[in-house]
């Protein structure tokens, strides 16, 4: 909270409304499903409703805490309003839709209608999210360790004719039993032909006698993401199956080695996309390099193409290059890096070597 | 996309943008994370990008599929100004952030960017979503028992000693395995005193020797969310522990016997409500009495205190009345119900008469 109100202060704000929730739980640390935060530079108030009374008093710091039976966003606008010195009040219109913000100004005074509520030019809380300080570190890395842990066992449960929806709950009842509050987005476990979908949901196709299987899955730990992908062999891989894996773990190696405080994010990118180009394999890798993690499983930055943004210390980013061949297969290779001064570090420590099951 | 059409045409527009992914899966059958569906009274285009080439390729009915680098979004707006006869196009302003407003327009020619793009009255899609056909309402029959099923298996894992989380594990380790997609919400396993907390997530906690629990969860079955809850008892509970457990329960039959098509909403919220109020238990009861629930575990109608909107035959709503009294314990009884013309049908088929465990 201190970081934002300095924020705050150099933005010339007097007042800020956050309604997004992982920006609300990062700076007071409420994990409802319904709140919002007034902040202004003396005071910080939580609203939410009558479900999560209980729930707000255990779990906000740095903030009163008010129930009501209104929205809670038009509470906390309403109170920002009433608070002596706050002319203006910035708002994310990248997390408030067209609809809040006309209810929003409909409940001001007339007078405040039309200049009270503004909106914030870049991603406030979200830029201060996307650097994370050692305690947050310390999570991510326990959070990517389950998802190492996770991985190992999954190893021991992968036999051909078991459906892949089997394969999913396995890690998902795995994870759970370790600690996990949840997965962190839809498991993806995608085998044979299904390899090729870049987001192949776990169905009931077992798994094939010979093929590659792709596993991308995270689960939430204390609130942290975590996001992991391998891909493994089931059989004997073929020259040109092998081929594949190795531009693709070549590609991801040369783009964890680019990672280092104030590379540009485009940069990280191409270091992975030459190594494909060189491989005549470009057209084949149709998606970004990486994006940011932390409280949500995609955060600022994003690690694409001509992306300017630089990379700061402290940012957790993932590194998941991987080629996609319609009809055939695909691969994907993903690791969580954290950025340091000098380098990377990275925090996922599974074997990348091609494993043949 | 015929009764979309038809109500295009007496809505008066040439053109819709659909973005909120729910209703463009319900619209062309898409299931990816990033797209956008353009429709004119003629034609209709899936806008996506390189990682969902195949599966919308697979997936999409009634729409042609476009792979595009962009914003999906941008994409289809730009689409629909240059068809001819496209006068206007609708968005949903309660899914459309500021931001991306402020895009789409900046993506449009200078003579269109002040009237192309116009804010649809009332949610479109989600008004016709929520009154489901027969093959919907057969899959959320289906998912409704698919829920029934995992609470009879539960019942048999549940003794005291065991952590919240396990419970939570088990159930959503079978769900996977009976085919659920996944969870439709984080599984809340409250016992004890927790259970005074209406979203109580499960946690490290065992299960007490003596005390409420209460289960309330829901899975996700080819696209539509199953929701349900039920209390038990573990030990023998006290009169006054017993008469809670009654007053719920009476509310909640109270409210799904008003279910019928016709009556408001509120007149529904109102039959629980009113229950509760005779046993001095209205200010325990939270907040609303229900929802409604299909593709989204939270759709239209809203059936809380004053909601004016009345049922209609097809809609399926959740009734789960509860009661919270901090520090001592918590009561809730959910049931899924679809309104017929002359009543409700539960779909949720568990006992609701108070198990002791």
């Amino acid at each position: 909270m201190g970081a934002l109100r300095r924020k705050l202060s150099r933005a010339g704000l007097s007042g800020l409304l956050v309604t997004h929730l992982p920006d609300v739980c990062y700076l007071c640390g409420f994990t409802g499903s319904s709140a919002a935060l007034a902040v202004t530079r003396r005071a910080a108030r939580l609203f939410t409703d009558g479900r999560y009374a209980i729930q707000a008093n255990e779990e906000v710091k740095a903030a009163r805490v008010q129930i009501g039976s209104s929205s809670p966003a038009v509470a906390a606008v309403q109170w920002l309003a009433a608070q002596p010195g706050v002319e203006t009040a910035g708002y994310d219109p990248t997390r408030t839709t067209v609809a809040e913000l006309a209810n929003w100004r409909a409940a001001l005074p007339a007078r405040l209608r039309r200049s009270f509520l503004s909106a914030l030019p870049a991603p406030f809380v979200e830029l201060l999210r996307c650097v994370k300080d050692q305690d947050e570190l310390a999570l991510m890395a326990e959070a990517a360790h389950l998802g190492c842990r996770l991985f190992d066992h999954i190893l021991k449960f992968i036999r051909p004719g078991i459906p892949e929806l089997e394969v999913a709950a396995e890690l998902e009842h795995r994870a759970r039993l370790l600690g996990a509050e949840g997965m962190s987005f839809e498991t993806i476990v995608a085998s044979g032909a299904r390899s090729a979908l870049p987001h192949g949901r776990a169905t009931e196709q077992p798994l094939p006698r010979r093929g590659f299987l792709t596993l991308d899955f995270g689960i939430i730990l204390k609130g942290y993401c975590s996001d992991m992908t391998r891909t493994v062999f089931l059989g004997k891989p073929k020259p040109g199956e092998r081929h594949a894996y190795q531009s693709v773990l070549e590609a991801q190696q040369a783009a964890v080695a680019a990672v280092t405080a104030g590379i540009s994010c485009g940069e990280v990118d191409e270091a992975a996309r030459s190594v494909l180009r060189r491989q005549r394999l470009a057209e084949a890798f149709t998606h970004s390099t990486g994006h940011g993690v932390g409280l949500e499983i995609h955060e600022l930055p994003r690690v694409g193409a001509g992306q300017a943004t630089r990379l700061a210390a402290g940012m957790v980013i993932t590194i998941e290059p991987g080629i996609y061949l319609p009809g055939r297969y695909g691969v994907r290779i993903e690791d969580m890096v954290t950025v340091t001064r000098n380098g990377g570090e990275v925090l996922t420590h599974s074997p990348k070597a091609l494993i043949e099951l």
